[in-house]
């Protein structure tokens, strides 16, 4: 496998999914997974162990993240609101959890049902069940902080919210932090700013940032991120995912479209776009009816196009 | 009316309607475009002054261009294809012509059905007419790259031949020069990189660049052209426009869309997104089963939205 410049990962099996009203058939999941991985994107976050009694898109959380750890050559990675989901992550054998921080106490309370320092705590607790584990069955933490770029409940985020949160994600030595604008505020000059910021807080431990596209600033912010040093970005094949607060508005960041625009750029992903577009007809076929986004998808690559090479 | 930091050209009008198969009423035309010119926008494209036997969305481009020219506020551009368009537009008393020059022989050939030379000489005919009239009508005349990032017919445009087009329609002496993505095919680095050595080239006079969001990096080619140092951006209504080789998707940067991130980033434009979004309805109401896109006009401006102040 080639070297990468910047890492994808798809988290349309999760962040996606939890955002579509249709339950996608645990086999189609696993096929979609398969094929993704098959198109090489080298991370996926296929499901979050959340009570499957707020969400019952994740009811076989169990049975997709089991499949998916058979896959070859791809990191898989699991949403947890709580100790709780990291333990039954665990059990199944991830090695890679994201948690949650919201950066606005409206939205923490509202999704977490607790406030931004019980959320804090709970990473704490978390952090204390990896320690505790044998070496070899330990697992990464990642610390999302949501809404960093302002909230649709609490309206503007101050910036030194999410420092101070980053800061006290490392303290408690997550071993990794990502920044994401859950509800598509964020622009370009504010992604530079943010997270020039947070990197100065907290150096390499800002690993990756999460866009959403609801105003269709999506790559552009993606761009900016990557200014700001930013080696790993967050996508959702077809834009899956959608803000329920705003129809029609496409979801995350297009993975197809990213992967296409970095490639121009010369910055290599990994991927293959024809594989992408294969796994993409699997996703379509399994979830009739719901809102597919995306550009490459409709116009293909350029005439001429080729993929970043090394250099 | 407030400074702006970034001109907004709205080529709808012209390059959205000239992808449109329906005919927009002359009446709708000028209620659109009074519509666009109330909402802020500082230059608008309001027609082409080509042969109605080869576009005949344009019959009507005398009578949209007279009245255009009544509107307070606004600097109105025709595109023209040849010296014969603009001789048509200053008679109408037009002050300001775009004409396009492709990069691509081939697209040369296919659009203007003359080679980049023979197009150069024609821009030579074009600044000998505005110099043969006395001062006070003499207009503006602005060269156009075409296909500079790429062509569908030709494949990869050698940045070479765009930097000497530049070179020489500045030596010709246009008055200013727009670099323009025909087709979709450029991506952030690309822009940069060529933008910063067309300036390299002619200084101040790289006026405008031009994007189209084939591929959904319509936006992100903005922030890199403002980058290189470019303050006047085309874009177009509700994306309106199209490339007739790439059904479903979308045409020029949608205006919206635009407006929104510049003024999100601090970058005043001058624009009423509210009164942006009527002229919308008018547009929406004139062409019936039109695609228009665009996420602001789902997805509405976040919470606590402020337009960009003066500094």
């Amino acid at each position: 496998m080639s070297a990468i410049d910047i890492q994808i990962s798809e988290v349309g099996p999760r962040d996606g999914l939890q955002n579509t009203r249709i339950f996608m058939p645990t086999d189609a999941k696993k096929a979609w997974i398969a094929a993704l991985a098959a198109a090489g994107l080298p991370e996926i976050e296929v499901c979050s162990f959340v009570n499957p009694k707020m969400i019952a898109q994740f009811a076989d959380a169990v049975e997709v993240a089991a499949y998916s750890l058979t896959l070859p050559d791809v990191s898989i990675v699991a949403l947890v609101p709580n100790l709780k989901g990291a333990e039954r992550a665990v059990e199944v054998g991830v090695r890679r959890i994201s948690l949650p921080i919201s950066a606005s106490e409206a939205h923490s309370r509202s999704n977490v049902r607790k406030s931004v320092d019980e959320q804090l705590d709970e990473l704490a607790r978390i952090v204390a069940l990896r320690n505790s584990l044998p070496t070899d069955r330990r697992f990464q933490i990642t610390a999302g902080i949501s809404t960093a770029f302002g909230c649709t409940l609490q309206g503007e985020v101050p910036e030194a919210d999410v420092l101070r949160i980053a800061a006290r994600a490392v303290e408690i030595d997550a071993d990794s932090v990502s920044v994401a604008d859950t509800v598509g505020y964020a622009n370009p000059a504010q992604v530079r700013r943010l997270l020039s910021a947070v990197r100065a807080e907290i150096g390499g431990r800002l690993e990756a940032a999460h866009f959403h596209n609801t105003r269709g600033l999506g790559l552009a912010n993606c761009v900016a991120a990557i200014e700001a040093g930013v080696r790993s970005l967050d996508s959702s094949m077809a834009g899956l995912g959608g803000c329920p607060y705003a129809p029609g508005a496409s979801g995350n960041v297009i993975t197809e479209d990213l992967v296409f625009m970095l490639e121009s750029m010369g910055l290599r992903t990994g991927v293959d776009i024809a594989k992408l577009l294969d796994a993409r007809k699997i996703l379509e076929a399994a979830l009739p009816g719901a809102d597919f986004y995306g550009h490459l998808a409709k116009a293909g690559v350029p005439k001429g196009f080729a993929r970043a090479e090394a250099a």
